[in-house]
């Protein structure tokens, strides 16, 4: 069901890798609900089969951007607006990458050459896209920039590695810049905290099957699927959320603040 | 603007006080949505003329209630699924009262009494509210009960009172309640922290105006309206919302995430 | 091992129930480290045979006093002073009951009669004990009030029932109260958050054991003891935590910050 | 007044830069309570005169370690445990730096070089000492490290810059290493957020003096001093808090907690 909630705003969308992924289905939702954008992904992921499917079936354009190159970035936004034909009202984040896990990497023996290009690739890239759209002017007032996060930034989960500590440096970041973003340009910065999400992405994770359905037994509504993470990043790119800003907020079907349900416990009896 | 976001969806809103009140533009933009509801209030605090005037407005039936009251509350929930036509899919409870408050009580020299009905009327009056709900099984799956509440849960404000307390107790049924709606009916309880608004309610506190403007000041994106506030409760009534739940969500401009603005920080230097 | 790190300290020691009690092995700790103090307990709770070996151990008086009497606590702090020979330094509150938990009444079943009676004694109690010594001006400066909670006061347990939200405002009040208590002397109220603990009154609550065994495997140093609880108080009681106030502080061997552990992650593989 | 509280325990001091800083006010109280250590610090960043001074009042050794050198570290790690005769009790981390602070960058105007030295410097350095004194099992049952953090990790303060960021990121090294350092070794690992401090790092600040005036009215006990940090972290160090871990604790006289004091609102009125 579409509502015309994204009528005439335009956007960026990061990181929608295939259709697995929530950017995707963003991508797809802010599409029904009347919203423009371009699309973009580092050059070195992008599956372009996929991606262009995704562009031809909402009438974008794809722009490549590596998220750890200003230079690439600051070209995004301004081809961007020119694709448009304006400023920006929204953008999804949903970049992160650990080579520590990749490589399998324990969060005890991490190679520091991964650790920074994983900050650099999931954390700091996030201050990267938004200096890049706070120097070009490039929001429009109201706007509202949105990235994905893990409750691995609050609580420690053993096979997170080291993408816990990025998300704890993007989950700052939206509140260091969303203070500025807002007192100056009157935009909305903030982070959702997503169920585990079996994109293509989590996967790499170690035991996330299992993971996976912990989750769903600990969260009184079940874990929240990419469909729905889309659905609810469309509430915060509306007009309806306008003093929204700063925070970070959980869509988990209940998990962040449920201690334990009967469920597992029954594990322990 | 309308989206169409309510449409066929069923509720109850207590606290629509007079023009100025929360619950009075949450009615407003609820009937513009799509919704159609119940208005409920304590008899003893129904200003009849104006409600009155908001039900027609809104094609709405008044069903008065005394949140302290259990068989008041379960009447209530009956009668209401009889004039709605079905079961409940949203609830917005925003009602609040110290009595300490209005009678000039310190924080350090509380009236006791005071204290309990101020507490049963504010914060126990959410578990009541629900109890009723769920033992007479009227809410629909994917049905939002949302109740607004303010950060003196969190950090002390030196003039909130004994309210402070209420509105954590409050924070804390949403979650306690909350798992046990969410297991079993499917249904989800969040609260809203919003900005100090000048409603009628609040303007009884010590000092309400120059703390609107140091909060005005402190917010990135200033204070968070009444009207506003309607329209993100909105956002947690409909269905793009469905797997947020047993949360606290600051609707503030930043002020919750804002350690000191430069605005207030120019006052010490 | 003594440190002597209480040495000419007195305080107000509620709760000491038996020897399994927290408050029973913060007394003896106390009086190892050169504190003296009074003991109190309710007259209804009071299992006399046993305080009485506490009192006699430690060399110290028992005033019992209702916790929701004002009137008993007012008498208590000036008989308190009376008997230590001057003005109070720490205080431990160590309350806590739920009628609905002990008739099995289950939290969406409430008997409201039995919440405002377990809210009295296991929250307002709280305000009652700090309202009476505020009022007596009987701290001295740079004294510490301490209360014992649980991690039910941010997180769902389904067996915790009404006291998850009574701690939730017995951690409120601490906040409220350490605002004036602060400014106006100089006496700092904190509340420790303590792993589940195999006390007298922590058996009555159902599934214990398991829910034990649960924390026990997802905290990384296992779970406090009593003893544990009692050093950590001593720190707070002690003149090397002037300056923290108003907090909760997790004592849990960092349940609170583990999202799942490696044992628990492995019943879902 | 001195407890004999680390009595036998042996440690690692980062950071003791001179005279005003938190470092070295932990230092000598840990040298009054009967603890040895070795001091360290960053070749560049010693000020040989003062850190010597220091050594020789508390009967310590000094080895220079840069914090972001692995090799450095491991080495320091060896040396120490040579040099104290035996494994390693407590470990205080007190290291920041942000270069875009240092030369004027506003944080909406980043050199990214600049934010990748100081997050290395700040923020990764704590993972890469804890990975030293893990993989070489340097670290005693029952020991504590603790790193000096502050609250601009939480909410936003204009004049933090990225310091803030690279805090989130310290924090959050702390609790997932903390899990494993729990699990594995029984360790605990602790940050203390502490007051404003007018150290000679802190003075670099912008506006800072203004900000130390604002942190004093806003918090009822007034600010924390360098040496009140010491006490505190003589407290975690202890055998007193055992179970603590994994946790962010505020030291700041309550102002974390504060929503507003009176003496701020005065100014709004």
């Amino acid at each position: 069901m579409a509502y015309n909630l994204l009528k005439g705003k335009k956007g960026i969308i990061f990181g929608a890798l295939d259709a697995n992924s929530i950017a995707w289905k963003t991508a797809e939702r802010v599409h029904e609900e009347g919203g423009t954008f371009v699309l973009t992904n580092a050059p070195i992921a992008m599956r372009m089969g996929q991606i262009n499917e995704l562009a031809e079936k909402t009438g974008s354009q794809i722009v490549p951007a590596d998220a750890t190159s200003t230079e690439d970035l600051d070209k995004l936004v301004s081809e961007s607006m020119k694709i448009l034909g304006g400023k920006i009202d929204f953008v999804l984040h949903s970049i992160g990458m650990s080579i520590n896990v990749r490589k399998g990497r324990h969060y005890t023996d991490q190679n520091y050459d991964f650790s920074h290009k994983g900050w650099d690739v999931s954390a700091l890239s996030f201050h990267r896209v938004m200096q890049s759209l706070f120097k070009a002017d490039a929001m429009n007032e109201w706007g509202s920039i949105v990235a994905l996060t893990y409750m691995a930034a609050q609580r420690s989960f053993p096979d997170y590695n080291d993408m816990a500590d990025n998300k704890a440096y993007l989950e700052s970041v939206a509140r260091s810049f969303g203070y500025f973003f807002g007192k100056e340009k009157k935009v909305r910065v903030n982070t959702i905290s997503q169920s585990p999400t079996p994109t293509t992405a989590g996967q790499g994770v170690k035991g996330f099957d299992g993971f996976i359905s912990y989750a769903e037994q600990m969260s009184p509504l079940g874990n929240a699927t990419a469909l729905e993470c889309a659905d609810y990043t469309l509430t915060l790119f509306s007009d309806l959320t306008k003093k929204v800003t700063m925070q970070n907020l959980f869509h988990d079907g209940g998990f962040s603040n449920t201690g334990v349900s009967q469920e597992v416990m029954e594990k322990f009896q």
